[in-house]
């Protein structure tokens, strides 16, 4: 089978570029049918590429001297859209040099120059940020939108449930996702309108290919419980940044119990498989590749200070959602949504 | 010194009578001059007062047989404010018989009654509920509002930044509470319209008994950069339950680590007081009583499952704010707010 490649923005994030090219070549050596279109310096790319035997053969470079600063506006990043690394390795998915885009640039940016290039796909009104969480349980969990879209309505929220069960068979191989809308209690009566009419909606909606479970409280999205949360940017971003803040709370915490005492540092040396075990499990890197669902191509989000085995996590998630063509299954999911509200609206004209 | 006594809805709670008159007991050890107006089945009260002599003389008992359900509707609760021991003690604050009342009661129903009881202070258009918060800092951190107001507008914002540093000025005795808004970005142009309105008053209000420090990402709250988080009740609520979520999904991860095999067992158990220094403060009860904060008298939610430990907590906190005179302390933030809003009309009106 061969795979179209994927473009890897070799400028973004905050370790540079040897850690994106350390990354493809891992992720090579992991699936030897990846093929790369490596967007950025050359010569640095080159000088990367010289530890990485694998990647010969497997590699274009495209040559830009352009780069998209971190902390750039995404306005102004936009005018940039064809001579920046970003923007060329987004434009390659547009011109159909590559099936994908990886990039630890500068969010808002990438943002943008997808939607600017890709466009939003027939029967998405907005596209939205999706990321995978660690849980007790055993497999990750998806939640979006992480910040695309500040609010959402009713009929937002119906269509990130679609794309996020979509992405969820995929990583998940779960038949029938579990797909729960997040608020602040479980009852029918508790948060805002727009989600008691989305929460309507997705019961309604029998054909669709997940299992709607109602609400989540936040405390409950990593008890493995439920395999994608349904938000607005605004609430889903306070909630994984909560979350992120809070391991990263209880392990300092924990770093400065061990280091307490002689007593403890010695139970620490003594416990450190069980640690290691939890650290692994809590490493952003073994969850990393953000995904912008609903446009016309698939753009990841690598997480800015990832390592290399973290880039090429993303890169792997890439793969796999072009591998099992992310996008026609959302459209599948939107085309049984829609077949249903048709089939109402002739039940109720035969009325 | 003679404190006002403090009203125990005996009856609230998972753990029953008992908890809450051990919990009454437990403070009262601390304090030797607290007083308590105690709420309940006399029978079950006077039991569990047996195994406590230091409460003779200490304590008068309110029977009543009515008891609000933990899932009951708020609305279907307030009928029954005059007969139930959570109404009857909200009640004896509103009579003078007791200076604060503490309950572990349904937090909805608490709310619904308090604020028909002791109605709001004037100046405040909603009351908000507060919660205290472990950080990595030399103090707990406040949030507000925690789900009494779904949706907040800039005004009730800045009145919930006012409530909140009175509070926080209280328990942490910081002289400029560090208060900063909940947004998902540190930049200006992040978040809602509102949000940007409430930075604006709120940077302008240098009078104010608080140092106003611009926006929170919800990953810092806990990092003991910020003494007083404010927020509307949908997003606090989000922030609050994740971080508790987190907290427990970690330990779990950390016990079940710990648990998987020989060594690590062994490791576990030399560490131990390690292990104890991060469970103590981690333990809710250590950080129990969310107040009410913009009523007409005191009223303290202790955590439904928290132990006597965490009453005893729940009643000092309601203890000091009786002593502090919280009140009187946002009725002069909110007079500092509008002299400055009047002195700014004065100015405008004389260009």
């Amino acid at each position: 089978m061969s795979l179209p490649r994927i473009a890897v923005d070799a400028m973004g994030g905050d370790e540079g570029v040897r850690v994106m090219i350390d990354g493809a070549a891992e992720a090579r050596r992991r699936h030897d049918q990846f093929q790369f279109l490596l967007v950025g310096d050359e010569t640095r790319i080159k000088a990367a590429l010289d530890d990485h035997p694998n990647m010969r053969g497997a590699s274009e470079i495209l040559h830009c001297d352009d780069v998209v600063g971190g902390d750039e506006l995404p306005t102004k990043a936009l005018r940039r859209a064809k001579t920046t690394s970003m923007g060329l390795a987004v434009n390659a998915v547009k011109q159909g040099d590559a099936g994908a885009a990886v990039s630890a640039g500068n969010t808002g940016a990438l943002m943008a120059m997808s939607k600017l290039a890709l466009r939003t796909m027939p029967g998405i009104d907005r596209p939205a940020l999706a990321a995978l969480m660690p849980t007790l349980g055993d497999n990750d969990v998806i939640m979006l939108d992480l910040g695309a879209n500040t609010e959402a309505d009713a009929r937002n929220l119906v269509q990130f449930a679609i794309m996020g069960a979509a992405y969820s068979k995929i990583v998940t191989e779960r038949d029938l996702p579990r797909v729960r809308l997040l608020n602040i209690g479980t009852e029918e009566n508790k948060g805002f309108d727009r989600l008691r009419e989305a929460a309507e909606q997705l019961q309604d909606a029998t054909g669709l290919d997940m299992s709607f479970e109602g609400y989540v409280e936040s405390d409950k999205i990593n008890r493995g419980e439920v395999d994608v949360v349904v938000t607005d940017g605004f609430s889903g971003n306070i909630a994984l940044k909560a979350i992120e803040g809070t391991a990263r709370f209880v392990t300092d915490l924990l770093r400065n119990a061990f280091t307490s005492s002689i007593r403890s540092k010695i139970g620490f040396l003594v416990s450190r498989p069980a640690t290691e075990l939890l650290k692994h499990h809590l490493d952003p890197n073994n969850h990393n590749g953000a995904v912008f669902l609903g446009l016309n191509g698939v753009v990841v989000k690598s997480h800015g200070s990832a390592t290399a085995g973290g880039v090429a996590n993303a890169v792997t998630v890439a793969a796999r959602l072009l591998e099992e063509d992310l996008t026609q299954r959302i459209s599948t999911g939107l085309a049984e949504l829609h077949a249903r509200e048709e089939a109402t609206f002739d039940n109720s004209a035969a009325k």
